[in-house]
């Protein structure tokens, strides 16, 4: 079993790009935001707001590349996959930001629920976006997020079909993990969130499920994403989803 | 009993001046910050990490000056007494500060050990501060806080004596008011923590007690007055130690 700083390294060397899902079981991963100085003030009040979507793992200092929970690592480049945002529109995917960060930007490390994933399936509960190797799919929501200075917007969650008999544990397993988004946001019919068709996630890739399974939402850290976007930031830059940061803290279960 | 709105009137009307502790029982106290917005990314942050000393119940936006959990209420007018900082020392305490301020402050309100107060006193436990009719003894320590961006200093706690048998209650009683400073920082003695003389606070006032009492000392909210001061703000506004925002929010217990 490869160590978050030997994953690091391979992101780091693009000698491996995937979803980060099921690797390094038990370890924190993050999402991530990086902007310039001016909103952070802003950013970081509207993580305080919302702590479901967006609970704060850590801040870097301005200019600083270095995680307190992942030595050696450089946000830069140890993820494995990037999106710039320019404007308030997705520009592209990157697999380094050295050329398009400065010294002014300010970086969010955000829970994910990635985090809790070897703790539901140490349980026996099967997790088909893993066992199908794809993207976990991820979907903008109309549950309305509180507002800050100038960012507002809809949470983003993501979605886990589970089987009937597995959401009572589900929910009691995740809700330990309160930094990594804690327990479902809602349960059932995706309609009721403003979800239209499963098979077309905004983020993520869809998943291929039985009838009999309930589709099950978490809060999702790409929710800044979503937010900053309105915001029409002249630039700011965020993990791919699904792509996060793997640090070296080791989540108790 | 008056409500917390009753007692910001009479605050308004400059019609009674004196310490908040034991008015309004089990009704969410705070402190106040009010600094410019180009310092509060970093105090916020400051802030985040340092819970323990200044957990964040409130930020208002740039300008604001009614809280939602004190309606109808102006920060500016409606605690007892404020303190004035300029170039980082004490300039003066003033009993409204609507001239002090400008649309570009930013104000926190951070959470206060006179929330707890109630819950100890109801099961018996005699705060002698309260039954001597003084300002709680407030004092500078030696324990770092976590710095962030210009802001670094140590701890500031607030003491309370009690009787050996009440220790362990206590505790237990204070550890359920997370965001109210919790659980005391330190039991015992003072120059363990940087304390030299019990009888020069560097705030408040100093208590009699018997020298069969232990002093328990809470985490206090005064802390960013010392950390502000500190960075040498050009100037910045709290409420005066002791003299708090009583708010709408009633505390379960």
């Amino acid at each position: 079993m490869k160590s978050p700083k030997d994953m690091r390294e391979l992101f780091r060397n693009n000698e491996h790009v995937g979803t980060t899902s099921n690797m390094c079981p038990n370890y924190l991963q993050t999402n991530l935001i990086s902007l310039p100085y001016e909103y952070a003030f802003d950013f970081l009040l509207f993580c305080f707001r919302n702590p479901k979507s967006c609970p704060v793992i850590d801040v870097l200092e301005p200019g600083q590349v270095e995680p307190s929970i992942a030595i050696g690592a450089d946000i830069r480049s140890d993820l494995p996959k990037y999106r710039v945002y320019q404007n308030g529109e997705f520009s592209r995917e990157v697999f380094n930001i050295a050329e398009e960060w400065n010294e002014r930007y300010v970086t969010f490390l955000i829970g994910c629920s990635f985090t809790f994933e070897k703790a539901l399936t140490e349980k026996g509960i099967q997790l088909l976006h893993q066992e199908q190797g794809s993207v976990i799919p991820m979907y903008r929501t109309n549950i309305p997020c509180h507002p800050a200075g100038p960012f507002s917007g809809n949470m983003v969650v993501s979605m886990r079909p589970l089987k009937p008999e597995e959401v009572d544990h589900a929910v009691k397993i995740t809700s330990r993990f309160e930094t990594s988004h804690g327990s479902p946001v809602h349960i059932g019919d995706p309609k009721e969130i403003g979800i239209d068709d499963l098979n077309q996630p905004d983020y993520g890739e869809p998943v291929d499920m039985d009838d009999d399974r309930i589709p099950v939402f978490w809060a999702c850290g790409v929710t800044p994403q979503n937010v900053l976007q309105n915001a029409r930031l002249p630039k700011f830059i965020s993990h791919a989803p699904g792509y996060m940061l793997i640090t070296d803290q080791f989540e108790e279960t």
